[in-house]
This record gives C-alpha cells, structure tokens and sequence, in this order.
C-alpha cells in the first residue's frame, strides 16, 4: 500500500474549552454555568457547587512520557488540538486521520453525567443542551466533512431524553454516547424496560447508540493497593461484560434496528465470546427462558447490532472472520496515553499490509461511514473497490 | 487419531458425602461438625447455626436437560458418581477421563470458605483438616493412580495456612484452591504481603495454587435483572480479571516458581490479555513503577508462570501458539452443568483431529502431569512421542 489510508476514526475526545458555556445558556442560568476557576495555579472546572481538576493523563499527546501523570493539567500545559478545532485538524492531518467523532472528556462525562447529577434539573438539562449545540455547531461546525456528530443523552429521565435524540438526530446528529450499565450510577437497570422510550427514538433516528469503555464508572479491577495498570490492562473486559450485558438485557432483541458501537473495545475478545454464546445456549438449562427471540441466536444478534472498535490493530487481526470483517472500526483515541497519534496511519499500514483491499478499505473507512451515516469523499475512498 | 486419548481433567467437582465429617473430627466438637438434616423432604447441611440447600444445578449429569434447575436437590436425585468414589470411577471410564483433580461443593466453597467463616476458628479448622483428609485417603485413596490429591487452604491466618500446606504436601497433596482475589470476601487484598507466607509454602512444596472461577464469589454480572445465562456467559472473564490482577499484585514476581493453575478458564482470551499487557507497558505513564521485575515483562511472566484449562475446545485452537502449547490443561467438570460428560474423550478426539501427536499429547495429559507432578502409565502415554 503506497497511498495513504483513509482513516476514520471513532473514538477520540474533546477537552472542553474554557468558553463552551459561553452564550449558550438561557438568560437566568448565566451564572450558574460551569465555569473554569483558577486555585493556586491549577484551573478546576466549578460547577453545582463543585469543582473538578482536569486529569493529565487524559490529555497527553505531544508531551513527554515522564511528563504525564494524573495531576491536574492547565490548558496552556494541554497540546492546542486538545481544545481548539483548528488545531486538531492539522493533528489529525499529522496523524494520517481523516474523520474522527469525539467524546467528552470529565466535566461532561463520557454520557453526560455531570449533567445528569446537578441539583437543579433544569440547569442539568440546559448545560446538556449548550454541550450538545456546542459539538454540532463549534467543533464539528467547523469542518463538517470531518467530524462525526454525536451528542449526549439526558440520562435523568428516558421520554425527554428521546426528545433530545429526534431535536439533535434531525439537525444532523449520527450518534449518542450511553452508559455501558446505568446501575453504576444508581439509575435503573438496562434488563427493565426504563430506557426503551429513549432506545426507541436511537433506533427510529438511526441514531448509533455508543457505548465508551468507563462510561458508567465500573471497572473489574476492585482490590485496594492494586496499581493504575490493572485498570488499563482490563479496559476491553468492559467492552466484553457490556456486550454480553446487552445482549441478555434483551435491547437488541426489541430493537433489532438498533446500532451499537463499543468505544475502545479492542477485537481480541469477540470470538471468544460468540462461542461462549454459543456455549452457553446449548448447555444452560434456561437459555430458552433467558432468551427473548426465537429465530436469531445470541451470537447471530451480536454480529448484527454490535461494532467494535480497535486502537492498535494486533496479530489477532487473523481472527477478522470471526468476528466479522464488517463490524470492526477503528479509532486513534487523541489525546489519551493510550493514543496511537502521531502514528496511527502509518501504523495502520503497517498492519493491514498484505490484506485483502477489501477488508483495508471496510476496517479503515467504509464500515464507520455505513455505521454513521457518513459520507467520505470520492478521491478518498481507497483502496478502490 | 484411532486409540482413544488419555485425558486428565484438571477441573472437576465431589458432592461431598454425608459421612464426610464421620470419624475426622476431635472428640469434643464431633457434635458441632457439619451434618445432613431434612427438612419438607429437602435435605440441607447444617453447620454453625445456618442451613445451607445443596444446588441442584451443580449436579446435573445424567439427569434429563428439562429437569435441571436451581432447586435444592437431594442424595438420591444425583447421579452417584457426585459423591460416591466407584461410581465416579465408572462415570469417568465413560467420558473418556483418565484421572481427574476434584474441587468441593457448596458445603465446603471452592476455596474452604464456609470453615473459614465459621464464629469457632477451632471448630473451622477441624472442619477443613477433616475435609482435606477425607478427600486424601477416602476419595483419592480410593484410586491414587487415577486422583490428583487437592487440599483447601485455611483462610483465617496465612501462617497456619502455610503450616497445613507443608503437612498435607508432606502426605503427597500436589494442590490447593485459593481465591480469585480474597477482598471479595473481607480478607486482605493479594495487593499486600498479607498472603506471602502461605504463597511462600505453596512455592516450596511445589503445591500448584488452583484458581475455581466464581473461588471467591465476584461476578462482572451486576444488574438486577439480570438472566443466569448472562452469568455463565461471563465466566471466563473471572479467569481473565483473576490473571490480570495476580500478575500486577506482583506475586508471580515475588514467587517466580509459583505455578497458577485457573479452572474453567477457557483459552480464548490469552492472546488478547498477552497483547493488552504488552501494550499497557508501552503506553502506561507509571508501568515501570507499577511492574517490579526488571528482567521479566508481565506476558513472559504470564506464560511461565499461570496455566489456563478448558472444558471443550473451541475454534480458538488455532491460537495455541500465541496462548503456549505448553499451558493448555482440559477439564470434564462433572457435574456441572457446563460438562462435556460423558463425551469429553470423544469431543477432545473430534477437536484435536489434524493437530500434530506432541500438541496433543501435551494438551490432554502431559501438561497436567508435569503441572501436578502426576504420573500417568507408561502404556496410557499416548500418542507416542
């Protein structure tokens, strides 16, 4: 492969600017809007009568390895493209990405959480809304061919939050970030039918339903004294236990329409789970009575409603097949200390050498503009069919 | 492949009798010991103030898939083999199984937790030396050729524990069943020192530490609601998170001839957590403050250290050199519901059918023999080397 890919990446995120509120607010909650305060030196995000650092770690592209740790960062400590469009942009051209959707960093929360946790409801919901007004016209206003819009959901209660997804899916919107299991937060469990009003209005706008790793704050890493890394480590089993949560729940067995993404899920795991489906439907004594949907398996209905997307393509990449060349995506995660930037397309390449043009072309940009509903221009659909 | 194969299944499970504790207990707590009453014509085990059903989903084999059920089942409603020694012998010449390492049932926990709850310490410890006695000469004094000798650790006092394990070593007990990760159940997490003499004790004697999925009761399945089957289909991620954090708790590095054998792990998941492990090291901000051997990186120590055993095998197979050939043991897991019983010889032949006489022969015995340090006879080494 001599030209370059064509890279679309689905999953990387915004550190939100100091000014996103700015204007975006209705007249008599001006002032209780999020606000950067500065204490001591370091700039806290207060909001609800709380305040919260920035965490370093998430946003550490161009910075020297011994310089990341999870202190609280300044935006002037931040690489520019963290907060600013124009910036990213040439990021992005550096890194040999062409699209990218992105997600909130912390004082929005992966799903909107902080907003969901105000006191005041009606703050909580017209923050929400500034967000979301602020992603469709800001940052993806700002090149449109470019970013994959995706807005937040109003977590607090499912009829409104359907509102939200028909408002922003009819101005454009692609895409909703979720909780990977809203028990973690208190909220009702995915296996009621709570959420289906919201999971409606998903699948009626085509509105993909993405579920990003730590969304809902659970982790399998629980023993105190256990270092950062077993956390990291065990990132992909959150997408593997989401996947499977789901899938039991029943939402895709209701909503066949439905489209899910898992935000940086990694692939490796996938086969393993379809046999374990598999497994599990010839061997569980009430796997009739567990499973709502008589003519499509578990594992039938993973490869339809699921996608799954990968930082660093691996040596199981052999397993594509699998898993399903047509559900595989990937994403760069800028800035995260996981990111590939500035390498992700020279590492794809690498990579996907040797590979049928075909599946280059579905795993690097046709499945993710399927997926979203987005376009990529002509010249850039390489390799060609 | 026309001779059947010699099998050692590492993972299968007694239903303890109801004479167990008859005739293994001090004079004077012979009345406290744990003991069958019937109730409504259920019969329960009573120990230490509380009654506690026996599952009937855990003794499944031979029993009609519509009868299968949750429900507290008795003696005379399990297949014989569950408790009885001659019967089991029978059930194993029928599946295929030449020798078998048997875990407890509900009475005692995987991991002897029920004597390690008990209000009497003295009473519990009885209760565990009885237990781990009986299981030396009754059941697999029954056939010494054919049972690989498993102990259950003390849990109260990690001291003590290492005195029993050097005792029971002593009497030719090969392992012993610990917990995934004791903090589930209140005790000190494996990310201290806290469980170092007892580690320390198992490495001397070669005493393999035996890791049951579900050992210390976590389950990634957390949602009310929620179906068994989303249960079962997430064993495996138990193994995953139990192999994640024993490697970064440092005791593989603190230990370095430990062996870890994890039960009903499946193998699926290897290759991805080998990836994961390298990539963390790669891109963690704090690994080398979090990983204490200079000399080794976490997925070497993985592959010297932890074996990984599978129930039936899965298309997955085809990974075994990225897993280590090495580090693959099989299970029958009679009389669970997940057993291959009484076809495991017979799907193990369908399964490794094509693959060359050393993967074989390592993967369905010779593994489990080093690992254990068990002899099998000449004339069942097969296939020839």
């Amino acid at each position: 492969m001599s030209a370059p890919l064509t890279i679309v990446s689905v999953d990387d995120h915004v550190v939100e600017p100091a000014d996103l509120f700015e204007g975006r607010m209705p007249a008599h909650l001006v002032d209780a809007a999020p606000r950067i305060v500065e204490v001591d030196g370091v700039e806290l995000w207060e909001f609800d009568g709380q305040r919260h650092p920035q965490i370093g770690l998430n946003a550490v592209v161009g910075r020297p390895k011994d310089e990341w740790s999870m202190e609280p960062a300044r935006f002037d400590e931040m690489r520019r493209g963290c907060w600013d469009v124009a910036a990213r942009l040439d990021d992005m051209d550096a890194d040999g990405v062409w699209a990218s959707l992105c997600y909130p960093s912390l004082i929005a929360g992966f799903a909107g959480t902080m907003f969901a946790r105000c006191s005041d409801p009606e703050l909580g919901l017209a923050c929400l809304r500034a967000w979301n007004d602020w992603h469709r016209t800001e940052w993806v206003g700002a090149a449109p061919d470019r970013f994959v819009p995706l807005q937040l959901p109003w977590l607090v209660d499912p009829v409104l939050a359907a509102g939200e997804v028909r408002r922003n899916a009819a101005l454009g919107c692609r895409a909703v970030s979720f909780l990977e299991q809203p028990v973690d937060l208190g909220l009702p469990s995915l296996h009621t039918d709570h959420w289906d009003p919201f999971l409606a209005a998903c699948e009626e706008t085509d509105t993909v339903v993405c579920l990003h790793c730590a969304s809902s704050g659970w982790s399998a890493s629980r023993a105190p004294g256990a270092p950062l890394e077993l956390l990291t480590t065990l990132f992909p089993v959150n997408a593997l236990v989401t996947c499977a949560d789901w899938l039991w729940s029943g939402v895709p067995v209701r909503f066949p329409r439905l489209k899910i993404v898992l935000a940086e899920s990694g692939i490796d795991w996938v086969p393993m789970l379809i046999n374990r489906l598999d497994y599990v439907m010839d061997h569980s004594a009430t796997g009739s009575g567990g499973w709502r949907d008589p003519d499509h398996t578990p594992s039938e209905v993973l490869r339809r409603n699921f996608w799954f997307s990968v930082i660093d393509l691996t040596s199981t990449l052999e397993l594509r097949h699998h898993i399903g060349v047509d559900n595989i995506v990937l994403e760069s995660d800028y800035p995260h200390a996981d990111s590939t930037w500035p390498d992700t397309g020279v590492r794809a390449s690498d990579r996907l050498a040797g590979l049928p043009d075909d599946d280059v072309r579905r795993i690097t940009w046709q499945n993710a503009s399927e997926l979203f509903g987005f376009a990529v221009p002509a010249e850039r659909q390489v390799p060609v069919a």
